[in-house]
């Protein structure tokens, strides 16, 4: 395995990226920032991957028909509204486009546009056009956290991540923001993660290598089972780093699907663990399923039901629940081989062996479930097929935190 | 419409049925039922449905094999335990079979056996066979309240309905116990439902009215969206009505299937009420969907949301996440002519039209969601295709009483 190494400077790690976040007035608390910029210096080459919902966002729409060519030069994104399910939502996320192309001497269409927030409000474009000269004048290459922060909405902390790794002699770096933290299911969730680079790869293989990453990322987060309308990753590729430009048959292509993947997966750890309400990360790991397709519909399935989260909330090992959650995935794996451990920090417990249950002791099954990152280890003996899930426990707080979410 | 009344009287309402119900001691607090009996004076043709998850609890892999012949005389039902994942879960079912068949002078094959509770404990059978005789001789045909008693394992009232109507000038009649109140996915729930009736009917007819009253009742009614291992809905039917027997052809068969339909949406809409957690009993009703399923998809997904769920909870009008719901439910539909609104007895108020939001005032819907019974109506323009599911919204109590359901 190549070294890779995560290090500072979230999305303006790469060489020739901006960034900037600031309050624009979209969110009415002046401290909560709602509206982020990042610019490269250089035309990147450009791939995304959206939402699988059929109610899909205007900023959806509108980023999907300015990287067609797959091409962007900067991004820019608000919280706090969705810009979403409104009549003039494609308008406004034109005019939001314009706006900041306009004030970074670009074209439109090299903008990609993206919301965040309550779906159904109306956009109001006041506020980012008052303010895209101090959001424009501000970026710089300290910027990220800002960004970062300014794409949040119920997220507790930022998320940022950044790595870099040679390629030949060439020094090459990823970085990303992102946010969760609720309404987050395979298939991408209101979720969002702008990646940048500065490798020079080929249109192709880098939107090859972005599904790749989110596949094993982001599609195996889930915090509530709810798919948003507004999901989106995307990432810009510079090419300053000058390496050797990487097609999907080249050998610099595998460290750059592991390097994203690496970033992706540590973004989305993150994400479930700042999920709504979450005291807790969970992890399922499943390994022995008949193939991938099979351990990743089980491990999602155990990661998504209600029951399993609010045992784990509980830490009450109560694996009947785990294994429920494995009938109804839709995969299919021989129950009277499979066995089920919890593991964390504090030991491992086997709870049910065989598909049936064994002795254990609940004090040790307590202790180790009342860590703050558990990991459900679901071993089969159909096959070679293997996943990770990510996702959370389900607490009070999710109830509260979105039982009343607009006000 | 033909005539067909609510009466009193649950599972010995029709001819010909006693009941009783128990502790036994499988739960420990003695107050608490747990061993349920019905048995039926004359043979039954017999149907029933089961769970769908493929970790499928012992007492059904017995049921299945004692109704093959389609023919039943009497069930017995334990809660507290669910007898799924455990070694010898069927040898236990079987024994458990066994016993009852014994203290009713029947044979062994005679016997619907089903549990409810905690997966993966061990079944104790000592209980069983202590009680049995008392259990037996306490049948009575005001028995039936013991017996939806003794099924209940989070449920906070008892489930029971009954009708009569008639076939010709016979007088018929239909009773039905259930239980709910956790792990309810359409696909059938940690439901349990047991239907008897002294209609005569064809063992074919039959099954084929259950299976149409269930997919328009419990197959629409979710209140976690886990499906649970031990599911089933049985119905048995002794002909002690005298009715000319029924057979999918015969003008009866229709009132049989209405009369049955309108039984099981009635348990449907009270264990959505009594939903774990629940403070009101949320209803779906898509109309205008392309087709029939179509309208399910959208209104199970819709039911199903942590995020709706939780905003009924909050009696928060954020019908952006009933948009989301419906696309996410892989349903195909035009936004664009989509319009939503809340009913209650208080009033109603459209929230979307045409995809979008319209003005209302916050007030008003608050007061129609603050109701005990609310309605989530979706009017489509695609066709004729109509469903409505039942659901209940998602609490605080929700997560304390599956934090720690096991102790």
């Amino acid at each position: 395995m190549e070294t890779i190494k995560f290090i500072d400077g979230g999305v303006c790690a790469p060489k020739g990226f901006l960034a900037n976040g600031i309050n624009c007035g979209i969110r009415k608390n002046k401290s909560a920032l709602d509206l982020a910029l990042i610019s490269s210096q250089e035309e990147c080459d450009t791939a995304a991957v959206y939402t699988k919902n059929i109610v899909c966002g205007a900023p959806i729409f509108v980023t999907k028909e300015n990287i067609k060519d797959g091409k962007s030069r900067a991004l820019i994104c608000n919280s706090g509204i969705a810009n979403t399910c409104n009549s003039d939502g494609v308008e406004k996320a034109y005019k939001t486009c314009e706006i900041t192309a306009k004030a970074l001497g670009l074209k439109s269409c090299d903008i990609i546009v993206a919301s965040t927030g309550v779906i159904g409000v109306p956009l109001p474009i006041e506020p980012i056009q008052n303010s895209i000269a101090e959001l424009s004048a501000g970026l710089s290459a300290d910027g990220s956290s800002l960004a970062a922060k300014a794409i949040m909405t119920t997220d507790t902390v930022i998320k940022e991540v950044s790595a870099e790794f040679y390629l030949g002699d060439k020094l090459c770096k990823i970085g990303a923001v992102s946010k969760g933290s609720g309404m987050i299911n395979p298939n991408m969730a209101t979720m969002l993660c702008f990646v940048t680079t500065d490798v020079k790869i080929d249109g192709g293989a880098l939107q090859k290598a972005l599904t790749l990453a989110v596949d094993k990322s982001f599609n195996m987060l889930s915090i509530d089972g709810d798919t948003s309308t507004n999901d989106m990753v995307s990432v810009m590729a510079n090419g300053l780093a000058e390496n050797e430009i990487i097609d999907v048959n080249s050998e610099h292509y595998k460290i750059f699907v592991q390097a994203l993947t690496m970033c992706c997966i540590k973004l989305a750890r993150e994400m479930a663990m700042d999920g709504e309400g979450a005291t807790k990360l969970i992890e399922c790991k499943v390994s022995g399923a008949y193939d991938d397709r099979a351990a990743k519909l089980i491990a999602k399935s155990v990661i998504n039901s209600s029951l399993v989260k609010t045992a784990m909330f509980g830490s009450d090992a109560n694996w009947g629940r785990i294994l429920c959650a494995m009938g109804y995935s839709g995969a299919d794996f021989d129950v009277s081989k499979a066995d089920v451990y919890f593991n964390s920090d504090t030991g491992s417990v086997k709870v049910c062996e065989g598909g049936s249950g064994c002795e254990f002791s609940e004090s040790a099954a307590k202790a180790v479930l009342s860590s703050k990152t558990v990991e459900i280890t679901i071993v089969l003996k159909d096959g070679q097929g293997a996943a990770v899930a990510f996702g959370c426990d389900l607490s009070y707080d999710y109830v509260k935190i979105n039982g009343d979410y607009r006000t």
